[in-house]
């Protein structure tokens, strides 16, 4: 067994996310760790049902491009929340990157295991070198970057029905590395472990390993989701939430003050949730702390609610099966989309009006003795159906807002009722269906502001996607206790 | 003011519900009550976003036909349920009565109010007729049948599109009980006096009124609920729930009995909810007593969840708008089906798993830790998007399954968390979207159970859909306290 240092924890101290490429690295994002060393390249991946993802470190001594100074702006309207909140309009069509665009990055090279043990020998050696002058240039070359802290933790998706792309992309970055780094592919194999977790963990497991020819363990999904949260609510401005901060008619100039807003911002009833709900302006967190307890509520294909304990122990308490899977299988059926961006789009142009069936569309007028006003949903998608048996074409846009809308709105409803079940006053929302996309994320905040009197708060994070990956990577660099104790043990036996 | 003795309260002693007639009016039985007087002819309309109800009472010394024997035999397999009960098998085509097919039906008539004041003025007149021969015919005739209690509460339903139907009907109605009567069409509407309830109620108030000339009134939708449920579940054998019976292979013999179901028999772990839960046997309340405090949650285009308090004060606390509509909404988009019976016929051959994914599409088994078995549905209709664009056939069966119990579950599932929230253990599902439905109450009832860990019922009306209807007549019969006691006063004096 070789001596590899496993006890190694991450720091986090001057963490920063780095700037964005596209629209559609929006979640995946490199994180730079100015402060951390990882002398083994530990891959992580998540194979959920719909995605796969994929997190690697690559070392460098400084941020590959500069820090995002837009994420660290504190606030902004929730309109900027899925471009770089840059003050640069986006156009429509920056959304609607292709989701199968070849959009691999190449962010440096993994460190090869062969150049730690090499150094060890060299130090046993004391001094007895016998190299050609090429070696020991590279050698010292290598000792720098060796010793050097700091890198990048690099983030990539995949379809999860195109698996191979992300095997190939696996080995296309295990062989570059052994060239840049001057190892033979063999050791630089050595120096690769692939955690994996996820649904796909057990299913693809000889998948990877037998194509990579590198080890490959496994790593519960909910205990990575976990990990992950409790590590990437450490980097700054990973989270944000909407703060009490009404804004008016900043992100609307042509719109006048939102009455019913304006009512909530001076402490009166809440108007109930819509798909156009009162707009809060977006705060970052800087200085993350600690955010446990907590619910969190991991939207992927279906949803799973985890209630976490203060000392990092969960439980998966809830869940439903009306996530993201059944919004973009419903609007693949019902509407010409070929991929999610396209769906959002049309969301964003609809009118829900024209097939959910409104309060006042039944009593032609608001329910004022339940709060209910004219415009609330009664029942989504309930004007579509004509009992006569007549077939009613809908827009496409109409019926995504709809859909959006309504599969948003249950789960947060869902994720409230469970918050206030456990007493948790925060309320992560994590997983691939978020997107980053406005109309989710106000949709989510606003069912847990309305629902819970604004005692409850739903937090976001930049990653959303990627908390598993992240939390195998973490465990993958962190062994359990045992495991931990034991390899100190090996150390002091050397 | 005429003299109504309008503090007259319904006597539900010795009632029965009368035989069923067709499937479609399963839900739609007259109730016979052998000891209520209505000198009045109360007519009870409940108008909501796709259905409107009626309800009104006619005199008949003796049931109009035999009660139903299948009613009252206490048990029964789920299949039965949207049948006479009986045990005939039905030809699948049985249960899909057409909805637009002319159903109307003649069950008596109204009673004028007329021969009430003429009676009374006969009294007052002290012996002094100046009659003709048929008149006293007459006049006795009617008082015999006046002074007999007993007769019919019947149902009606018509689409809120088509509300005109329904004005029809009841026009129909008083004036087929003005010839029956031999009284003129004034007097007729004189006795004559409509409550209406529902969402509609405001909005087609003056439909009602300037078409039929009688007096229309209008009562809150939530009360009359609640009262509806008070009235409803003292009639022997309206409720009926899922027992802690399990039917192993009784009405499927050559099926093996379910483990699963056995285990929970045992008092083991039930397994998670799915559109295959195990089978219980149903049973129907012979004895009914008061069954609050309970939550109701009514069903129809939309969902309400009112808590009902042990003093019958309630509280609509939650509701969604994933209800009746959104099912039939969605399917009329995505089936050929053009009626309600079409869609659940589709629903019944359909198999869920090839549009939803299940855990073992991701996890390639059981994911044992969380207690997902390879069969629990992961996400809904999350095998219908495609990534690549490409857009694929689904058989409207298979949709149908999928649609009908996610919808189902999930307002299971929030009936739940209402219930366990205000620590209430009855669960009356009402409102017209059950149907009597064997897939769809079965799933509420074993969401209410699994979650519940069989600590709370789900419990089922048979008049489901005529909850408000029932309630606005009895409302109407019992007017409020302070209406009351005027209206005593009024008596006094006379």
């Amino acid at each position: 067994m070789l001596p590899v240092p496993r006890n190694i924890h991450v720091n986090t101290k001057g963490a920063v996310i780095l700037s964005e490429e596209s629209p559609e690295t929006r979640d995946s994002r490199g994180i730079y760790l100015p402060n951390h060393i990882e002398p083994v390249s530990y891959i992580a991946v998540d194979i959920g049902g719909s995605l796969a993802k994929v997190a690697y470190f690559t070392r460098s001594p400084e941020p590959p491009s500069s820090p995002s100074i837009a994420a660290t702006r504190g606030t902004s309207s929730p309109e900027s929340l899925d471009s770089d909140a840059s003050s640069v309009p986006q156009t429509p069509g920056a959304t609607l990157a292709p989701e199968l665009a070849p959009r691999l990055r190449s962010h440096g090279a993994l460190t090869p295991l062969v150049l730690e043990s090499q150094q060890a020998t060299h130090i046993h050696a004391g001094g007895h070198f016998n190299l050609d002058n090429d070696y020991l240039l590279n050698s010292i070359m290598r000792r720098t970057t060796q010793h050097f802290p700091g890198g990048s933790l690099n983030f990539e998706r995949f379809e999860t029905d195109n698996i191979d792309e992300c095997v190939a992309f696996i080995q296309d970055l295990i062989e570059r590395s052994a060239r840049t780094n001057c190892v033979s592919i063999e050791d630089m194999r050595k120096g690769v472990r692939i955690t994996a977790t996820g649904g796909g963990a057990h299913k693809f497991h000889e998948l990877f390993s037998g194509e990579l020819g590198v080890e490959v363990h496994g790593e519960d999904e909910m205990e990575c989701l976990i990990e992950g949260l409790k590590f990437i609510t450490l980097i700054p401005d990973e989270v944000y939430y909407f703060s009490d901060e009404l804004i008016q008619s900043v992100s609307h100039p042509t719109k006048p003050p939102h009455a019913a807003a304006a009512a909530a911002a001076n402490g009166q009833v809440l108007e109930r949730p819509s798909p156009d709900p009162p707009q809060y302006a977006v705060t970052f967190e800087r200085n993350p702390s600690t955010q446990l307890p907590c619910l969190l509520v991991n939207i992927g294909s279906g949803v799973s609610i985890i209630k976490v304990d203060e000392d990092g122990g969960f439980e998966r308490v809830s869940g439903t099966s009306l996530g993201g899977g059944t919004l973009w299988g419903l609007l693949s059926l019902l509407t010409p989309a070929t991929n999610f961006d396209e769906m959002l789009a049309f969301s964003e142009k609809g009118d829900n009006a024209t097939v959910d069936m409104l309060v006042g569309d039944i009593y032609g007028q608001d329910y004022g003795r339940l709060g209910l006003k004219s415009t609330t949903i009664a029942s989504s998608f309930g004007k579509v159906f004509k009992k006569n048996g007549e077939k009613t074409t809908f827009s496409p846009e109409d019926i995504s807002r709809s859909l959006l809308y309504a599969i948003s709105n249950n789960i947060g409803q869902i994720a409230y009722m469970n918050a206030e079940k456990y007493g948790l006053d925060r309320i992560y929302f994590g997983g691939c269906f978020i997107r980053g996309h406005p109309a989710t994320i106000t949709t989510l905040s606003y069912a847990i502001r309305f629902w819970s009197k604004g005692t409850k708060r739903a937090l976001f994070l930049r990653h959303e996607g990627f908390l598993g990956t992240v939390g195998a990577w973490i465990k993958n660099i962190k062994p359990p206790e045992s495991e931990e104790a034991e390899s100190l043990l090996s150390l002091s036996q050397q």
